[in-house]
């Protein structure tokens, strides 16, 4: 019997191999579905609680998901360590049945750290990597600058790459051009746009269609719409919370029930904007307490609800018929 | 035989007494449907040129809109004075089957001004009126002004009252609490939303399902996702240009052909953006012309195309077959 | 003896003609100095009150302004109707003595209005005029429409024109480009900047300092650092309440005693913001009251102050001694 | 004799102890004066080049700067690995004469990781630590959250610790209300202010008069300006240039000759800008190289200058007499 460290060097020499076919011939892989971006639960003293998480996972893994998404904006991998998102990984990968997909966020603000990142991502076991933005330096990073970021990463990714446009986070949109021109790139084959300017993901829906290029919107909040004008799935914070329901307006939008869905999803947003826009990371995880999940706190400087939050935060859901 | 002017007063007046009534039993009308927002052509000297808007009209008439928006953004309204505002709107009675509505832009900075020009307008013809958020005193344009405003407006009103929110122009939202609140006024049956929120439509559309309060995209870039999310019709720029394919893409969604509907929607965004964001006035009046209006040249400081900017927006029309 | 009527014309007749040899060979009239941008005192109907209004400017008269800006922002001119604007100009005119300058915004979205207004501020009493920048289609209003627009007046008007940006109502800066390029044409003559960008100050400065180019401080905040790098006056809300001081600090930055301007400027910041940024017109009309002068309530839709915003309003006076 | 290891190891020490009494009793530092924050010279290969940084310190160590940033916005931070950040700091102690104020930028996402770094900073040769606002999280960042985060650092900061607002980078300003209730912390003495609000960086003068914290100006552009209201230094990309020439500047401000600063200023203002918001650290780095510097390449994702982008950071230098 092999030790599970070495089977698992083993499954990461398998899926480096089958995405390196993936630049030649191999078909992209199927991202349409919903995908949590994962919370990161962390102890009293902030740091990383690897067992909540694997309890959180356990949940997730009765939920119809296509996969998860690790370090998204809300799995706070800003606060987090190199190693620290490594590992987390690692951890998610161990739990996560090998059909299910792990999106791992993997961009940092260089193009030579985000491709040591990817590569470090590939090997905790990441089937494909999602990759935001830099944006400290916003002034400069007009299209060529992207372009030539994103393909670098591309070239040199083990795994396929998800682009990830989240202005609310960097003050930055990826602009229309350089995704038209990454979509072209054999390793790429989507974008999360969390931006939710409909009419942008219906053109880049349009531009693309003859390429194998595949958009999730990033948020719960227009997800119906982004089906409706080409989306495929979609990476949803309050997937973390609502799982099964956001799953049904998936099933619900991609089999034509439109009328169905629309009532859900109107009664999807007010929730959802609660723990994005309005009350972010740390709404989102007091909300996944109520659910049965841990939460808990942040890392500081996000700092916890106050009493009035909390209110306000249930009152959203309960309007809507949650609680 | 009654003289035109004696009839047109007396047409006024049934209007009137009919939005009065409105405000007490009366149902609010109708709005579902497709809108132009009519450009103003002008003579080489600056002009109104109402010879020409006559030509356009019987053009129009032949195109199943709903009605006409009458000084919308696109009429370049700012740039025309109150008795013009006025006369404007007149000619377009005139010309205008009673069976289509016309709605007429009736916003000004003050609400005094706002209210004697929204009688003006019911006066002149106009079956409803569009109001825009007042905006140069950005700052103090809170929840509380802006609903004050409104509901004085609203009160005062012999027809009845659509909200109109356009942040590209005005660097204002009418803030989503406004919107809840004004939707219960009367008088109040709607709202252009030209901001393409599509999350906020979808969450007004929610909210307001128990009134008699009817959405309208802003825009043929959204306007698939807006009706899917419960908005009622569209009042376009690109109507003027391509008013069949808006009002196909209208029926498409009314009757739930969202697959075609898509295919429709996806070859408008292009131009649709090239005659609103991108080239703005100058671009849709330059796009009239192809299509057999008379577009014409802008009020100054607007200034027409660049050979370079007619070449692009010409390619935006080629690039989706519709040249 | 001349009646009053035949006087003012011929005085207004005077003005033209010192105007128009100011396009050719007279020099600029010298801006150097403070002036209030005077507030519109209205009736509890909200007509203007001419009685107030005369009755400040009498008040204005004993502080050594070097003149008064008739319809900047703080004049509330978007809620005044084309006769109300003449008309307020005519009433300050009467009232202002002759060594004093008036400066009347002229400014309206199209060209044309702005010419004839611009001509009928002139005729009316104005010395000069000041005109902002047209705003509603800000997308489109690029260097070379704003250069266009401020020739086509400064070609065209019967008095000398000032700039004036002020993006915190337009959402739109007179850019630099445009400003290098218009401060060359005879007829303009300086520019009011209520930006505030302090190196962008200092730049203009620079590059027109070979021009007849005068630059006013559009606000009481930076007004020191303003003269500081080059600038030759101020055109300030707080004006209207603490005259007296805010040309104190003209004097103190003219001759050079920057160490008594530091201590008085620093002072004036808190009250100045209150009564721009922070509550607007209507914080500075009830800041008015109880300097002696006339302020009152605003047009609607501006709203008057909460007991609360009052309270907050009083603080930064006295926490500064000014009250 | 001592290997230098040791030396430094007990210089550190020495510090760490002077500074420990900062919290108690000692004076604050003085941070009067100019600062250039350094860039940091790469490779071909995209690694860290310390030989060619310690040719830069030693002409550095010829102008009369008050002091170095290593890892200001300029130094490319966001870049570098934590190991590198705090190399890059050692390295610089060892080519710094001890009389030398070393400003160290410690910055990062989440609050331990900010102490943790800070406590590294001060052990490698900080003589204090220059802190950054979090910005991943905007929406969350407001006043609580931050006074949060900037407290924990400064109570566990073994130096102390200067504030760094520069919104052109993080999108969000540090706000006025947490500046003045952080500037009552014994261990944080003053703040780099980048984004050039004059009113503002007046204010906190005014408000924090009584305390000992100190205002430095994060840009020559605005560099007279903030002296004029009570700034006491500047930390300036141009200073990387043309840095005796920015010291000159500050001579002539605290000795009180304005009338020679600012026409010193003026000339300054055009290549700043060049270096700074127009070509941001490319363009610095390239005008570097001019100046006799090692500016050379930056890290990808910044991408080196057009042909174009070089003339006229040329021209910007050449005009103003400096080439």
């Amino acid at each position: 019997m092999l030790c599970p460290r070495l089977w698992r060097s083993l499954c990461a020499l398998g899926r480096r191999s089958r995405s390196f076919s993936t630049t030649t011939t191999t078909p992209s892989p199927d991202l349409s579905g919903i995908y949590p971006p994962i919370a990161t639960p962390f102890t009293a003293s902030e740091d990383v609680d690897y067992g909540k998480l694997e309890e959180n996972l356990q949940k997730y893994a009765k939920v119809p998901f296509r996969g998860l998404v690790v370090q998204g904006s809300n799995g706070e991998y800003p606060f987090l360590s190199e190693e620290e998102r490594v590992e987390v990984v690692r951890a998610v990968r161990r739990n996560l049945p090998s059909e299910r997909l792990l999106m791992a966020g993997s961009g940092c603000e260089s193009t030579r750290a985000t491709v040591r990142l990817t590569e470090r991502m590939a090997s905790a076991g990441a089937d494909c990597v999602l990759v935001v933005t830099p944006c400290f330096y916003k002034g400069k990073m007009d299209n060529a600058a992207l372009v030539q970021h994103f393909t670098q990463v591309a070239d040199q990714s083990p795994v396929p790459v998800v682009l990830y446009s989240v202005p609310a986070n960097t003050g930055l949109e990826l602009p229309l051009e350089a995704v038209l021109s990454l979509a072209q790139h054999p390793n790429i084959v989507g974008l999360k746009d969390s931006g939710g300017d409909i009419t942008r993901i219906g053109l880049i829906a349009h531009k693309t269609s003859k390429l194998e290029f595949q958009l999730l919107a990033g948020s719960a909040g227009f997800l119906m719409a982004a089906y409706g004008v080409g989306a495929v799935g979609g990476v949803c914070a309050l997937a973390n919370v609502l799982g099964p329901q956001v799953c049904d307006l998936h099933s619900l939008c991609v089999s034509g029930r439109w009328d169905e869905a629309l009532s859900l999803q109107q009664r999807l947003i007010e929730p959802n904007t609660a723990v994005t826009r309005g009350l972010g990371v740390p709404g989102l995880k007091a909300a996944m307490e109520w659910f049965g999940f841990h939460g808990g706190s942040c890392r500081s400087p996000l700092q916890p609800l106050t009493e009035a939050q909390t209110l306000q935060l249930r009152q959203h859901f309960s309007n809507n018929g949650w609680i």
